[in-house]
C-alpha cells in the first residue's frame, strides 16, 4: 500500500517527472565546491517529528492527520516504518534519525520492549536494502516515560539510572545493526527544577559515569559510530546540565570524555542558550567538535523550542559557512528535528516542510560557497588581524614574548589606530550576495 | 575635610550610637555557626559605582549629586579617595574594591597615566594604614576607552593586547603593592559584536596566551592573589567569551588554566545568562571554582545590568547557603556592585543602598545557617539520593558495574517507585524560616 | 468513600485538631483591617490543574497519581466531583472555577456533550448545597479540541464561530445554575500563528461581535455575573489579541464593551507580556477594571507559563496591595490557577501546594496591610507629587491651564529642584515589613 | 566647506556618475505600482544618531570620528548643520527628522536656550530653501537632561511638567516654521521605575491633559501635522506608559484623544514589546493608526534597543507590505532611527549604513509590491476565511444572529472541516518571492 498517493497533487509551479516536488533549489547533484550538493547537505527525516508528532501542544489535543493512525500497537509501527521509507523514497533524502520509541511501542517491561524493538529494527533493515536513504543516528528516548520524571542517568533513583543505561546499551546494539553513523545523547531530564532538593554534583559525576561506560560497550561492541552530544538549556527541565555547546565542553574536558564525543547543534535550542546558531557552530568547529547538526529554527519572540523548519536563509547562510569550513560535517549531517505546525495537519505538509527545509539550505550552501570562492569573509578577517603576522603580535602568537616586553612595547605607542569594523557594508554585502543566489550570478 | 557631614540625618528607626546606620539585621560582630557575621559577609564597596559613577543611562544624563564633583583631575582623584574612606569607615566595612581608571584619571600616555596611578596608590596605602578597611580586589578598566573598541587582550590589533598586557602589569603591582587579597578579569569587550569579521579561534586563543602571561608575572613579583575570571553573557559586546561559569571553566580547561583561576560570580550576569544566581555559585562551588561574588541583583524583566543593590531576600539566603557549603569565600568576599538607581541622586542614598544590601545578605546569612543548622534541604537531599548509598546505585558510584549488569538489574525491576520531589512543600518551609529570621526563632 | 483519606499524615508543624493542616499564616477568621481574612483572600481552587491535570509536559507523559483515575468517561466525571468537594472541605476553601471540559467528558457531538455537562451540574448542586464552597466562575474550554485550531470566535472558519458560541451559551447557563459570581474569556487560541495567513481585523471584529452577543445572551436568561477577560501575550497561540491588560482595554473601548467587562489578572500572564504582577493589577484598578486573579507565578527565566503555586511573597504582598487599595475584589477572587510541578505527583501534593499558596497570600495580606495602616507607601506618594496640590500644579490637575501659561512658568524658573526617589531605602523599608509579618509587629 | 570629501572613495562595485553610491536595489525613480520608489520610500535621516550621537555605550566611551567635531557649541551646531545638508544632498533623501538638542545646545536658561533654536531653526531654512530634503517630523528630548529624572509631563514635579510643556509648545513652533509634515512623542521617562513611589492614575491622567494641551496649541497656531505616538516598553524607564501601539490605543481612547494622534512605529520597539514588526504595522493599520516609522532592526539575543541599520529582508518585506496596504505612509515616512555600531566609526560607515537601510527597504518594497500584484497573500486569506462570505458566516458579520441561532446551527453540523494553515509552504514561497527581487522575475 502506499501512504502518500495523492500527494503527487502538490501542485509547485515547475514541478516535473525529474523534479516531482518542484524544488527550486535545492539539486542533489549539482556541483558546490568539491562536493556535489547531497555530499555537503546529508539530510536527515526526524522520524518522530514527521511519523509520530501528533501536533498536541499543552493546550491543546493532537491535529495531525495521518493514514496510518488507524492501526493500534505494533501494527502501528509498522505501518509507520512502510510510510516512512515511503516518505524517504519520495523526498529522495540520505537519512533518517530515530529515537527507540519512535520506531517500537513499550512493552509491559523492559524485555519486550527490546523485543518489539528487534521486530521493528528486523523489518527496517529489510526496507535499508532497497532504499538508499541509511541511519544517520538513533538514539534512547529517555525522557517521556515517567520513570524518567526527575531524572535517567542524572536521576536521583539508581534503577533509573540502570533502566537508562539498558536502554542506551540497545541502543548502541541497534545503531550497529543498522549502520548508524553517529549516536546521540540528549538530556532532557538531565538538569534539575530546582537546586533546593538537588545534589548537582553527584548528579553530573554520576553522568561523566554512564558516558563512559557508553563509550566502552560501544567499544566492546565493535560500534564506531561517533558519540554527540546535543545541547539544550532548558525545556522540559528547568537548567539542563548540556546547557549549551560551552557548557557540554567544559564538562568533557572535565570527565575526560573529549576524545570520545562531538556535538549535535540544534539551531533552536542555540537561541534558547542565548547564541546564534552560527556560533555555536563555530565554537564546535575551532575545538573540533562539530559533529552534527539538527536543522530547524525557533522564533525569536516565543520562548520554547517551537522547532519550526528552517526557512530562514540568513541563518542557513551561516550555519553552511562553518560547515564548508568545517571541511563538511564528515559522518553528522542535517536532521530536521522539526515539526510541521500544528495547524498545517495534512500528510502534504510534511512534504512542503521539507521542501522548505532543503531548498532553504541549498541556499544557503550556495551563497556561503559563493562567500567563500570570492574570499569576501576571510578578505576582511585576514585584514582584521594582519597585526598577528608580524611584529609584536606574531611574538605573542609565537608565545615570545611576556608582560614586560609587552609593557616596553606599549609606553613606546603613540597612538593605536584602528580600523572600522564595517559591519553595515558587511551586511550588505551579505544580502547581495543572497540575492544573487537564485540569479546564479 | 568631610563629605558625608550630613548624613547623621538618616533616621533609620532604632539608630543610636553604636549603631549610627540602624541596621536592622546586620552586626558584624554576631556569631553564625562558627564565623562572626563579618568574617562570612566580607562585603566590598565599589569604587566606581558609589564614587565614580554619575548616574547617565544611554538615553539620559548623569544625575547624581557628589561633594567632591566639583574638583577636576588629579584633585577630584584625591578627593574621592578621601571621600572613600570616609564612606568605608562609616559604613564599618571590610574590603573595597576598584579598577585603575576609577582611582585615578588616565594621562596623555601610558607614563602619565601610570604616574597617575602612583600618586594615588601612594596615597591610598597611607589611608589604608589607618583603616580597617582592605583591598579585596583591584583590576584594569581594558573597556571603556576607545582603544578597546575591537576588544583588549582579544582585540584584533596587537598594539592593542599590548596595552592591554601593560594595564594588567601595573594593576598586579598595584595590587601586590595595597595586598589585595585577589585579581579581577572582567572581559566586557573580550568578545564578538558579529562573526561575520571576527577569527573566534584567534581571540580565544590569545586570551588564553594573555592569562598564561599574567599568571607568570604575578608569579615573578611574588604577588599571589587569587585570580578571579567574571563571566558575562554580553553587554557591552554582543557574545563575550565568558558567558557564563561553565564557558569560563571550559576556556580555562582548554588553555590549562583552571589550577590558576576562580571565578568571581555577579547575581546580574548570572540571570542575564539564563541561569539564577545560586546555579552558578552552585556550578562554581562543587568544581572548586568559587573565589568570590559580586553582590547585586538584575530586574527580571529587563535585558541589561541593572546592577541594582541586593534586596531579594529569597536570593541573598540561597546565595549564603552555597557560601556557607563553600565554607565561606575563603580570599573572596562580597563586593557590591550595585549603583543606586538613577533617581537616587543623593549622597545620602549611597548609605541606605549599602544598608539595605548588608541587611538582605545578614538575612540571607542567618537564614541559610538556621537551615543548614537544621538539616533541612541536606536532609532532603540524603533521602533522595539514598538509592546510591547500597546495592546498584553504590556500585555505579564505585565504578565497579558497566552496561551489561546494569542492563541485567533493569530487566530484573518490576516496577520502578518514585518519591515525590515535594518542590511545593519545600517552599514553603524556605518561606517560615526566612520569616522566623527576623523572629529569631 | 474518600480519596483524600491519608492525607491527615501530612505532618505540618504545629498541626492540631482545629488547624489540621498547620498553616502557619493563613487563618480565615482573623481581622485585617474591616474585613475577615477569607474576606480578603476568596481562594479558588482550580478545577483543571487540581483534579484533571496529568503532569504530562511536551516532552513527557503523565505522572500524576489520582485515586480517581481508575474511573472512565462519566464514572471519571462523577469520582472527580466526588474527590473535589472532599478536597475543598479539607481544605476550607470558599471557592472553586472550571472549564466545561474539566467537570463532563466530551460526548460524540454537542447535544450529548451538554447531556453530559447537564448530568454532572446536577450532581455539583447537590454537592454544593452541603458545602461552604460556592463557584467563583466557569468558563469554556475553546482551545483544547482540534476543532479550535485555528481560533474559536476568531476562527477562520464560520462552524467554528457557531461552536464556540453553542459553547459559551451553554457556559452561561451553566453559571446562572451554579450562581456563578463571574464568567471568564481566555482566549488561548484567540490571536493568529502568523500574519502571512491572517485576516487581523475580521478576527477581532468578530470577536468584539462575540462579546457582544454573550453579553446580550446572558442579559436575556438573567445571568449577572461579572464578565471577565482573561490577558495573555502568547502560548499556546504565538500572539493573543488579549496580550495584557492594556492591549485588552484598548480592544473593549474599541468595540464600546469596557462597561460590560473586567479584567482576571494571572501572575504568570503579567510577566510573559514583560509587567510586574502589580502593574497589572494597578493598571485596571486605577481604570475600574480589576475583577478577579489567577494566583500563581511563573519562572523569571523560562519562556512559558510554568504555572507555579505562589510563593513569592514580595509579589504576594505588593499584589495585595493593589487588592486593598480596590477595596477588595468585590465578586472576584484569588483563583489558584496553578499545578503541582510534574515531580510533585502524591495527592499529598495538591494539599501542600494549595497551604503554601494561601500561607503566601495570607502573608502578603498581613504585610500590606500594615503597609497601609502605617501609611508607609501613601505618604512618599503623598510627599512626591505635593507640587501638584497648588499652584501651577494644582491648575494642571484642575484644567485651568495651557502651553502659553505653562511656557511663562518655566521661563520664570531659575532651577528646578527635585527629591531623590529613595527606592533603595523603600525596598529596605519593605523587607522589614515583610520580615515582621510572623513576628506580628 | 565639505566634510565627506573623501567618500568618493567608498567603492562599491558599480558605482558611477548617476548612481555614485552604487545603491544594488533602490532606484528613487522606479514605479512600483502606482508610485515611485521615492513615493513609497520617504526616508529621513535622523539627525542625532548620524550627526550628534558620539558611540558611547553604557560601558564605554565615545569612538565616533566626525569632522566637525573639533568645533564646539553653536560653532558646532552649524558644523553639524552644514554637514548635514552636504550629507542630505549626497544621499538624495526626501526627510529628516530631529530632536530640539540634536540642533542646538541648550543654554543656561529656556530663553537662552529658545533663542539657540531659533539661530539654527533661521540656518536650517535657508539650507532647506536650496534642498529637495523637507523635514519628516521634529520633536522636543524630555529625556536626557538631569530635570527629566523623574519623568517629563508625567514628572512628580508640576515644574517639569511646566518646562516640558515650553519645549514642545517651542517644538510645536519649530515644526510650523520648518513646515514638519509630523510632531512626535517619545515618552522615553513618561512612565516608572517603581510602583512603590509611583501614582500611576495621576501620571497618566497628567499624561492625557499635556496631550490634549498640545492639540490645542497646534490649532491655535495653526501647525496642522499630524501628531504622532511612538511607543517603547522600557528603557531607559523601566515600564514606560506607551508599552506598545495596543497600550498606546488604550490610553488615546481613555483620553479621547484618537482622532488626534496616530503611531510612529519603531521595528526594535516592537520586537523590545515581545511583537513582531509587521504586528504594530498591521495593528495600527487596521485602526486607520498607521502614521510613520522609525525604519530600524534589533538584535533578537539582546535586551535593549540595538538601533541597528535594517538589513533583515524578510522584515523589510513585511514592513512594506503592510505599508502598500495602507496606501502608503501618507505624510510619513520611513526615518532611520539607527545607528552605526560602536566599531563603524569612520564618516564612510553613515553612508555604508544607509545605503544598507535604503536598498533593504527597496528589496522589501519590491518583493511586497510583487506579492500584491500576484494576489499571492490575498488569495491564501481569502479563501481561508470564505466561510463569511455566505451562510452563518455572512450572518455573523452582517451582525444577524445571536447565540440561539448559533447554537441551533452548532447542533446541526456533523463535522467540522478544516484546511491547513499551509505555513511552510506560505514561507517557502515567500523566500522564492524574495530570491526573485534581484532577478528581477
Amino acid at each position: 500500500m502506499t501512504f502518500f498517493n495523492d500527494i503527487g497533487q502538490i501542485k509547485y509551479e515547475g514541478a516535473n517527472s525529474t523534479n516531482p516536488f518542484a524544488f527550486k533549489f535545492y539539486n542533489p547533484e549539482e556541483k558546490v565546491g568539491n562536493k556535489t550538493v547531497e555530499e555537503y547537505l546529508r539530510f536527515g527525516v526526524a522520524y518522530w517529528h514527521t511519523f509520530t508528532m501528533d501536533g498536541s501542544d499543552p493546550f491543546g489535543a493532537g491535529t495531525m492527520v495521518r493514514p496510518w493512525d488507524k492501526y493500534k500497537g505494533m501494527d502501528l509501527a509498522k505501518s509507520r516504518l512502510e510510510a516512512a521509507f515511503e516518505f524517504f523514497e519520495k523526498l529522495n533524502v540520505p537519512y533518517f534519525c530515530f529515537h527507540d520509541v519512535d520506531i517500537a511501542p513499550e512493552g509491559s517491561n523492559l524485555r519486550e520492549t527490546n523485543k518489539n524493538l528487534d521486530t521493528i529494527v528486523d523489518l527496517m533493515k529489510g526496507y535499508m536494502k532497497d532504499s538508499k536513504t541509511k541511519l544517520l543516528w538513533n538514539t534512547a528516548n529517555n525522557f517521556t516515560h515517567p520513570r524518567f520524571i526527575h531524572g535517567a542517568a542524572s536521576s536521583n533513583n539508581a534503577d533509573v539510572f540502570a533502566y537508562s543505561a539498558a536502554k542506551v546499551k540497545k541502543g548502541l546494539e541497534i545503531g550497529k545493526e543498522l549502520g548508524a553513523e553517529n549516536y546521540v545523547f540528549w538530556g532532557g531530564r538531565e538538569g534539575y527544577e530546582t537546586l533546593l532538593n538537588t545534589d548537582m554534583k553527584l548528579e553530573m559525576d554520576n553522568l561523566g559515569r554512564f558516558f563512559h561506560m557508553a563509550v566502552d560497550y560501544a567499544k566492546e561492541i565493535g560500534f564506531d559510530a561517533q558519540f554527540l552530544i546535543e545541547p539544550k538549556p532548558k525545556e522540559p527541565t528547568t537548567h539542563q546540565y548540556d546547557f549549551d555547546v560551552a557548557s557540554g565542553f567544559a564538562f568533557l574536558q572535565n570527565y575526560d570524555l573529549q576524545d570520545h564525543f562531538k556535538f549535535n547543534i540544534e539551531a533552536n535550542h542555540a537561541t534558547l542558550a542565548g547564541h546564534t546558531f552560527e556560533h555555536e557552530l563555530n565554537y564546535a568547529r575551532i575545538n573540533d567538535m562539530l559533529g552534527s547538526v539538527d536543522a530547524n529554527q525557533g522564533h525569536p519572540l516565543l520562548g520554547w523550542d517551537t522547532d519550526e523548519f528552517p526557512t530562514d536563509l540568513h541563518a542557513t547562510t551561516l550555519a553552511m559557512y562553518e560547515i564548508i569550513k568545517n571541511g563538511g560535517l564528515g559522518r553528522g549531517g542535517l536532521n530536521f528535528d522539526a515539526k510541521v505546525r500544528r495547524g498545517s495537519f495534512e500528510p502534504e505538509d510534511l512534504f512542503h516542510a521539507h521542501i522548505a527545509g532543503m531548498d532553504s539550505f541549498a541556499v544557503g550552501l550556495k551563497v556561503a560557497q559563493k562567500l567563500i570562492d570570492d574570499n569576501v569573509l576571510e578578505e576582511i578577517v585576514e585584514n582584521r588581524y594582519s597585526s598577528y603576522k608580524e611584529g609584536i603580535g606574531l611574538d605573542v602568537v609565537q608565545g615570545k614574548t611576556d608582560f614586560q616586553k609587552l609593557e616596553d612595547h606599549a609606553l613606546g605607542l603613540s597612538e593605536i589606530s584602528h580600523q572600522s569594523g564595517r559591519l553595515e557594508q558587511i551586511k550588505a554585502t551579505l544580502n547581495q550576495y543572497l540575492l544573487k543566489a537564485y540569479a546564479g550570478e
